[in-house]
């Protein structure tokens, strides 16, 4: 631990997040790192509240994620699906059988009147995950895609159309009359870095930065953001598709552009080195190191080199 | 098939009533059985809109009970409830894998604003159901024990206190404000013959009669009722508990003197033989027969007896 007493927040939405996020929990006291996390995907389905980054992030904190797709559980069943699908139910979204469990508890303890930040630290305490994990608002904000084919709720679009239909605009319904919680302001104001992981910068983080106050408290800290684009392709997710779709070149160039004015860092992978330079002409400190993250190895370094460059300036 | 063209309406509980109804589907052609089921032991839990006893009926007629049990699915897993465990969630009542499904479905279907009747017959159908299974009623009944301990919740009597405490009374709450469905109504005005399955009178009999006007269209019609009690002792459940706690002696006969008034035939399993004159001396008609339902053969048999001795005078 080079930066023991450093507060950091992770903003975070899916996969990359979660696992940049397992990373600095590898390497910061819990105490000192809170996750932001996306509640855009957020969406209710069979009556159940069903909020996908938020548990994305838990699963992998915790352990219990399925080590094969990043996402979900592990030791997995799915006799509930098999069944709905037998019923005739809408199968588009797979619901495993210990994933339900945090639905359906989830959706009792909200209906039941309690916030979505106190109904995530229940299950977080439940799961024994040490730091701080925070939906960016207890308002729901739910993404909205614009497409070829129409407008699409954001599950519509991801899940049951696989990101097929190009899109032409991303909007956050909701997101106007949403505001940060007061757990999400005091650990933004109390950071001493601001980590943006690398999700998707579309769908994954500017929800986060649409709910009104996110952006300016963001911009008051130190940020680094890390490049979810490496060698011109995402890692997971179309985050690749929609910056060719949205008008940017297909480069973690593009993501760097897309962060200036927010972030003073910004981190590119090995294979993106000669990207650097273009980088820190737009003014950007760009620190050059592996970032895929196949394995907790992989994750706990990520993070210790981000911490290690940004977070002494910090 | 000895009376091709008898209606037949079953008033059915948990187990032993839906091992008679399926009796009864096996040897009646199925537009000619409707099953009306207690709906008394309906809740609400984790936002899930649960029906046991409509299970119960529906999985067995469907196959795909659990054969070990009589109720419940086969197959079934438990992550599910694994989970909710290790969340500390609620875990008194076992919620299988599969049969969440159902649960779920039904609830949403009932959020939508569907009837207890039609979400029924759509699972049904889905599960290849050729009889009709009837809720007693689309207004929500509940069963509430008046008990040494206080008033219970049925399910708190029945599953959380495993029927422990001394009862004192049984009252159906909601009873006087619900009443028959159309489909019930139409049923039982059709009927050559209802047969009151090996039910729990106090527990699954008695709610579908505390319905308004339920009694009188079930005493308009011929009428035999089969024990639940054999040898003195219950197949399953609370009977012969409840008979002793409500001040009845805990035998086949205070069930036939329980139903004077409503059902002219009673139906006593063989090793009770000896009770059939007193059943007789009455006013009820006695058919001994075989009544325990260890397999399918065993429960046509039933039926098929039941059908031939008081089908012929309907």
């Amino acid at each position: 631990m080079t930066t023991p007493s450093l507060s950091v927040v992770a903003l975070a939405g899916g996969v990359g997040g979660a696992k940049l996020a397992h990373g600095l929990a590898l390497v910061l006291p819990p105490e000192r790192l809170t996750i932001v996390v996306n509640t855009g995907d957020d969406f209710e389905h069979l009556g159940l509240s069903i909020s996908p980054d938020l548990d994305t992030v838990m699963y992998g904190l915790a352990g219990v994620a399925n080590p094969a797709t990043g996402w979900g559980r592990a030791d997995e069943g799915w006799r509930f699906m098999e069944t709905v699908r037998a019923y005739g139910g809408p199968d588009w979204f797979n619901l495993g059988d210990r994933d339900l469990a945090t639905h359906v508890l989830r959706s009792e303890r909200l209906r039941q009147g309690a916030s979505l930040t106190t109904v995530t630290r229940e299950l977080c305490t439940a799961l024994g995950i040490g730091p701080r994990v925070l939906p960016m608002s207890d308002e729901p904000v739910r993404t909205r895609v614009d497409t070829e084919v129409g407008e699409l709720a954001f599950q519509q679009y991801f899940v049951a159309q696989r990101c097929a239909p190009r899109a032409t605009a991303i909007r956050f319904a909701g997101a106007e009359t949403a505001r940060p919680s007061p757990e999400v302001r005091r650990a933004l104001a109390e950071a001493d870095l601001i980590v943006i992981c690398p999700s998707n910068p579309f769908l994954s983080i500017d929800p986060i930065l649409a709910v009104p106050g996110m952006r300016a408290a963001v911009q008051a800290r130190p940020v680094v953001a890390v490049s979810p684009i490496v060698g011109g392709q995402a890692i997971k997710g179309p985050a690749a598709k929609l910056l060719g779709e949205l008008g940017h070149d297909v480069s973690a160039l593009s993501v760097a552009r897309y962060f200036v004015g927010l972030a003073a860092g910004f981190v590119l992978d090995t294979v993106d080195a000669d990207l650097a330079p273009a980088v820190e002409a737009l003014g950007l400190r760009a620190l050059v190191t592996a970032s895929v993250m196949r394995t907790d190895a992989e994750r706990a370094a990520l993070a210790t080199a981000v911490l290690e460059v940004f977070g002494r300036s910090g």
